[in-house]
């Protein structure tokens, strides 16, 4: 069953692909290039409450983002979190981090937000797509 | 092979348990039930720098890491993250959150550090070694 979207994740993130697990967002937040992954499954607050294999395909889909980003963007560091303490649905950043970004060597969250305009992030969401079937 | 601790994992932290892929090491900060998971793999740095079956085996114990805390502790919330921004050497943090904790809502990274009493970690890590056997 499709779950809603929680409204705060409806309202930062922009929709970039269904995966068989997650649905890909990205973040609007051009200041890092920070992608969530939302389990398509109702009522799932913690990486536990999924099911055994729907936790193995979470942890594949991780990767695979992870791997987009690096071949995108070839970041210093990836941050990979599930933290949920203000949008109970399970949602999970996988984050590219640079030495020279506005936070480093700090977390992001809380760090500011600056929207991409359309166009960049029109742009942004082609070359994800792009490097996920890649 | 077993790689060397970082010199901050080895004084921030204290060993627990020795899991097929994991080091489980407790964060030495009594204000957040803390654990820390430290693939027993040399010179990796991201999830995506493990092979898909350490990667499915880090996974597994993630989810026995949360399971033991949400069994000891029953919080409100698990906080699950992979950041490396200042320590390189992969580790997870599995970290056990409550709504009257010192930081909450906020991530707990930069948010204060109390260390345990002698007695105090002694007796939280004989109660999570059990919680792990259960």
């Amino acid at each position: 069953m499709t779950p809603n979207l929680h409204p705060r994740l409806a309202a930062d993130t922009h929709f970039v692909a269904k995966w068989p697990l997650c649905e890909v967002r990205l973040q609007d937040n051009r200041l890092f290039p920070w992608l969530v992954l939302v389990p398509q499954c109702a009522n799932v607050c913690e990486i536990i409450d999924l099911g055994e294999s729907d936790q193995a395909a979470l942890m594949r889909e991780i990767a695979r983002a992870s791997r987009a980003l690096k071949t995108l963007l070839n970041p210093d560091k990836l941050n990979v979190a599930a933290l949920g303490n203000v949008v109970p649905q399970l949602h999970v950043h996988v984050i590219a981090r640079f030495k020279t970004d506005a936070a480093w060597d700090k977390p992001v969250w809380g760090q500011g937000t600056q929207a991409y305009t359309p166009d960049a992030l029109e742009e942004f969401i082609s070359r994800l797509r792009a490097a996920f079937t890649a």
